[in-house]
């Protein structure tokens, strides 16, 4: 009797199922057993929740059935929820059953970072989920719809997103066009309407040029965003936020995008993490457990002067591509490959039509840059889903 | 120096938009003053309500902008809210500013009866207004978006109606229809999605025939309507109702359609009144007060054996066209026409395709009944606003 390693990889998100689609291409007949483990049977784009949160987008078109993208005879896929790993006796546990492993895959993907802010964690929404988003986007229409029956709160007229980063200048950027269709639809005088952008750091947009942060805050001021830069938020309540400059926001409606940490399953575990995140060696390893491998946003990886790369969609393709390259090569016997992030570029898209972004050392603005944003998206449902996928979920 | 006589109506429901047509229709150049009054600049049609708060329907379809109903140049507009009727005075105080008149037409439209209930007021939600019902449709969605983030609890999909009259089918009905497709939109499962029609009575629909009334209950409860008939709401909470047996439902979302009663307003400007009806005289006018007629459901018209007309928009209708004629005739010094109501008959809507009715004495059922709705519909666009109006607003 033959027997094959078993893979299990916890998580369909960039890299787990960049993972899948990698094995499943690579490995022959009978080389390993490949199993899949989802909380949901689709997988999601990170990157584009912006929208379906906002509205101006939806949900269903940031996700794609697993099943579209694994074959089931070579990878089995099981619907469930990781409640424990316990790596050392290979074994993981379900919220409905166990399975057990030669080697891990860990891409549980991140959770909201709140820095211990109070109230953050109970009376924000975050950018997390197709839920979430789902759950963001009604409850901003019911806040329009609240106020005309208590016309005298037009506190839940304002909105507020915690964090300049990608994620909140991406979000406020697809909000601000959708408010106006909102205030069409429910009656509302769009003056009344605030967005108010927080952000405890010196500038929005870390990552980017100095010039085009500053672009990118024309565009949304322009679109009525309202910034507060180099202003922490102090605490969260049910009716708003207390600014660390005494000020106080009165809204029903706080966006969380300020941060991102691992997944709190690793911590359990017993890896050696930084905020939720393993620090991985060269082959994606998790330290003395070189059976487990990490990739996404529950790893840490180290670039130029050992600074850690962000956890980007980017960073965890890649990172999927290569560990699936290693796991091939460890179940062969060959050798592993070191695991070298090669950064194309960021783009962070505006609203409609409007989007920055660096590629290939080039800066873009504008038209062009909302172009490329869009090409970066058609590339990677290529990559996962070939052509036919691409016709299916792409808006050009 | 001529003084033409000032008639100013109140509400543009269906008995003060009737009223200002005809009279526009009616009076000559320079024969009389006529202002209408109403809180939004559009008229609204509120036996169409039941489809933009179950989500079936779109607000838009329900409201016409009151400009395109009248004629400027023969009738002002003056949006506002009605503060104080001074029937003896000939004084009405808006929230900003007042009004002086001659003669008055009160057609303020009624509000929700909650019998006492304690917690109705404040816990229920009533199908009374094009914002009413946008609220309700958003809050429906809500809760499914809610249950997905906290899926314990699933009586965030227990939907609880209270009064199975005329309003509570219609609306249960189109509930019944919508909710297999909010539950794919949001992944759902529909076995855990409640529908719950709850009324005090003996029996669904008095006003109809009980064959009807049972055909109208196998209907709705196929489409997944469950019936607690001759069962009384003892108290509404915010997580649900007390019912008169002990048991409890425990929902989010309880919608009130168990009675009508009059403005308030009209009580406290001291008219003798039933549940805020003004008992008229046979020529639609308040008892000592003869400039002041009162159209709809703010008005209590008996018929056969002295027993009150219940307040329907077919009442309210008939009483716009012959208060106009009455009020036209009071200026021209000629005699006033007694009022008959003409009952042509009812149809209930019970979803998509499937009615019951009564028209001119014929029962009809299924999707017969539901193809005389729509006439029944097109006949009232056609009297308001002509054919260009049929052709916006009905969906054939």
């Amino acid at each position: 009797m033959i027997t094959v390693p078993k893979i299990v990889i916890l998580g369909a998100g960039y890299g787990g199922i960049m993972t899948a689609i990698k094995l499943q291409k690579e490995l022959g007949y009978n080389e390993a057993n490949v199993t899949l483990v989802n909380k949901h049977d689709y997988h999601y784009m990170t990157t584009h929740l912006h929208m379906p949160a906002a509205g101006t987008g939806n949900a269903d078109q940031a996700r794609v059935s697993i099943t579209r993208l694994i074959d089931e005879f070579k990878i089995d896929f099981v619907k469930s929820t990781v409640v424990q790993i316990k790596a050392n006796e290979r074994k993981i546990i379900l919220e409905d059953g166990s399975l057990s492993f030669d080697y891990l895959v860990v891409a549980l993907g991140g959770e909201a970072e709140t820095f211990g802010i109070p109230g953050l964690q109970q009376h924000s929404l975050r950018i997390r989920s197709i839920n979430s988003v789902r759950f963001i986007r009604e409850h901003i229409r019911y806040q329009f719809a609240r106020y005309k029956l208590e016309p005298e709160r037009s506190d839940y007229l304002t909105f507020v997103v915690g964090g300049a980063g990608f994620t909140g200048i991406e979000f406020a950027g697809e909000l601000a066009d959708r408010i106006p269709k909102l205030c069409k639809q429910f009656d509302v005088d769009p003056k009344l309407v605030k967005l108010v952008l927080i952000e405890a750091g010196p500038t929005a947009l870390p990552g980017f040029a100095p010039e085009l942060a500053d672009y990118a805050m024309k565009v949304l001021a322009h679109k009525g965003v309202t910034f507060k830069i180099g202003t922490a938020i102090r605490e969260c309540r049910a009716d708003g936020v207390v600014l660390a400059d005494g000020e106080t926001v009165k809204s029903a409606t706080v966006i969380w995008t300020g941060g991102i940490r691992g997944n709190r399953l690793v911590e359990q575990a017993g890896f050696e993490t930084v905020r939720g995140r393993v620090k991985v060696d060269a082959f994606l390893r998790a330290q003395e457990k070189e059976h487990v491998y990490v990739v996404g946003d529950c790893s840490l990886v180290t670039g130029p002067q050992d600074k850690p790369y962000p956890p980007t969609a980017q960073l965890a393709i890649q990172q999927g591509a290569a560990c699936a390259f290693n796991l091939v090569a460890a179940i062969r016997g060959e050798a592993p490959r070191e695991f070298k992030f090669s950064g194309k570029g960021v783009v962070a898209s505006l609203g409609k039509g409007e989007a920055i972004g660096i590629v290939l050392g080039k800066t873009y603005k504008g038209g062009k840059a909302a172009v490329m944003k869009k090409l970066i998206d058609l590339r990677y449902l290529y990559a996962i889903g070939g052509i036919p996928l691409v016709l299916r979920k792409m808006r050009l």
